[in-house]
């Protein structure tokens, strides 16, 4: 391990079973070749639009314990591509797929619609980012940005024909996003000490059951509803 | 359902499903019949502990907004039942069955050693005592202690004849018992208009998620270790 | 009381003696004359610079409970105001009157330079919005928003010449500050049913206590760092 | 320094000005002489009620996040220490000297008749324990505890005629009280390496913090009720 030298690319490498099992999941091979079923692409965007507000809220939840400005600054930059672009595009690809075009104001309880692959996930970023630090905070919700520019990247080499696929694809390919992820990974690098073994081993416990929970999700929504149970 | 007259019975009748699923689970009657094999139940109490020390948090953080001091006597004298009497109980049955008497101060991240239903279902406890307010935290943490009560009482009627069974059982079957059960449901009752439709279906919702919980933990422990994946 | 119809509208009317004095501060009647001497104003933004700081997280601990997309919404803009725009035009004013432009990243601890008034008003911000539910929180985070959006139309009619105090004015002066106490407000009474009194004893107590903090920071910053004790 | 071998006996060191102030207060030293008007110690109990029931909550925030078993168990003998004896005691000398012998059931906001010192050092209180980890919130809890035995223990060796005065100082003077102190301060050097320079320079702004707020509420209600302003 002696070539890594920043707190990211030890939990990238310590994670990396279940990292791999992620970003090569079937769905999102079926996506790239633009062969995946509409009706379970639009499963998926049902969960997610519940997933993202959940995962704006424990941004926020680490914004209120970040312990300098730079900081603040920096996962205020993440909330807002959060809440300002995905929430919003996901909607449109939601509606593109024939469901609603944003977030009922009479909608039934989230809990009450939410899978249970989708409800475990988001407790366990609430609870990590409302009760621990940063560093521990930074770990959980790495995996999900991380990953899809990561997933999104190898995608774009070949982008499918089908406009839905290929515009999705698209959203996480550009530089752009990739300077989101990176803000991410130097923050965590900047806070959390690649020398101290005992945090690493912690915070590599978070950002792989984070990952873990990123195949459960998508476990989850290429299945469908109809194979939900709990 | 114009007989409900208090929060905790509506809740116990939107959830009676799964409640009853939680409190017939055929390790439940196993344990009455006393013929589970004792490292199921060794298992069983080695999730539990891990399980209780984060019920323990959770109860902690619904007194940290409990909105008066009778809320707080109530909630720090049910912490005190989990702290100094059910979670060396449960680390004296522990080591009855050859497991450790108390926990390491050398131990392993316990994320790393739950199982997935016993990390997602403390989790949940967390974050809605977290989050959320006193009615809330307390839907979520009352399915563990009144449940227990219920099944306990079922199965006291003919004890088994292996005393780590009938000890057990014994824990949760007396007046003592009762009575904390009482002063949960009664605070619940206190803090949660019954007639409020939109609050009660909230509640249910946690209610019965805690319960679906409850029920998701007696399956890992039936199962044993070797059962678990994720 | 008839004529009030929105809970904002109603915890204005019944904070108003506070309001009326943080509203017409001596400090801000010299600032509107012009006539402060800067470094009693470079002294107000050393202190108003570690206010916002803790301001944005109270903000994000609010996003973190709120309890629909739409709320998010508002809120992640209410962030991104302070921490994009307020902050970077805090930092220019000290830099402009001779202090530092940037959050120093070797800076004391923020707790050891907050006067005391600085740091009671920011306690009680991160406590409310972390432990009470979003019409608590907002009626906490209001007063600073929405007193600084009035004194500024108070203050706009007669612009000193000094283009320090004249620039500082013009910052809250516009529609599109307007625009986010309309949106901050609106939200409130979105989740405060005015007609809850008991709500609205409880939220009016908040509203007043913040504004009578505002009153407390004009209070410090005007008699400057030298009259500061305790 | 170099005789300093403990984080708690650092705090204590560095906070030395602030604590002798505080233990060697005016009222305190009327206390010990019996010569504090009724009246005087009647509104000091008044607001110590409303003190105490945050302090609780404060206590249980910090059990919310405590890292290990052993941690909880510590702080839930403190909680437990402060709702079941000291809370009652407070109630039964406020009953005493004519006030009411228990927490009103119909009572008004506490905020509402909290004076401003006992609002803010609260909120400094339950801020730390909230959103800060055990070391930080067990250096803010601390000084009120440690500060009490040790002045109980300089007024014992000549106690006042007066028996409210004289069981008063009894309730903090005995080895039971110096144990719970003794449990706290142990638990913070378990947990808070001394060497660690940042860590020490940071609970010690947090721990000095506390024993200013102590003073401030000696003076509080050494002036009374009639003094209080904002």
């Amino acid at each position: 391990m002696g070539t890594v030298t920043s707190a990211s690319a030890l939990l990238r490498e310590r994670g990396a079973a279940s990292w791999a099992a992620a970003v090569s999941h079937p769905m999102v091979a079926e996506i790239g070749a633009g062969s995946l079923p509409h009706e379970t692409f639009r499963y998926y965007f049902e969960q997610n639009v519940l997933y993202l507000e959940d995962y704006a809220r424990a941004i926020a939840l680490i914004i209120g314990r970040a312990p300098d400005l730079a900081a603040v600054t920096v996962l205020t930059r993440f909330l807002g591509q959060i809440v300002d672009t995905e929430l919003p595009a996901n909607y449109a690809f939601l509606a593109r797929l024939g469901g609603p075009a944003q977030a009922s104001s009479a909608r039934p309880d989230p809990a009450a619609v939410m899978a249970p692959a989708t409800y475990a996930y988001t407790r366990h970023l609430l609870d990590t980012a409302g009760r621990h630090d940063l560093p521990a905070g930074l770990a959980a919700v790495l995996p999900c940005q991380w990953s899809y520019g990561e997933l999104a990247a190898g995608l774009a080499a070949s982008l499918p024909a089908d406009p839905v696929y290929a515009d999705w694809i698209g959203m996480f390919a550009g530089d752009g996003y990739d300077e989101l992820v990176q803000a991410s990974t130097s923050l965590l690098d900047q806070h959390a000490d690649v020398a101290d073994e005992a945090l690493m081993t912690s915070l590599a416990a978070v950002f792989d059951r984070s990952t873990r929970y990123e195949l459960a999700f998508w476990d989850m929504a290429y299945v469908g509803p109809g194979g939900q149970t709990g």
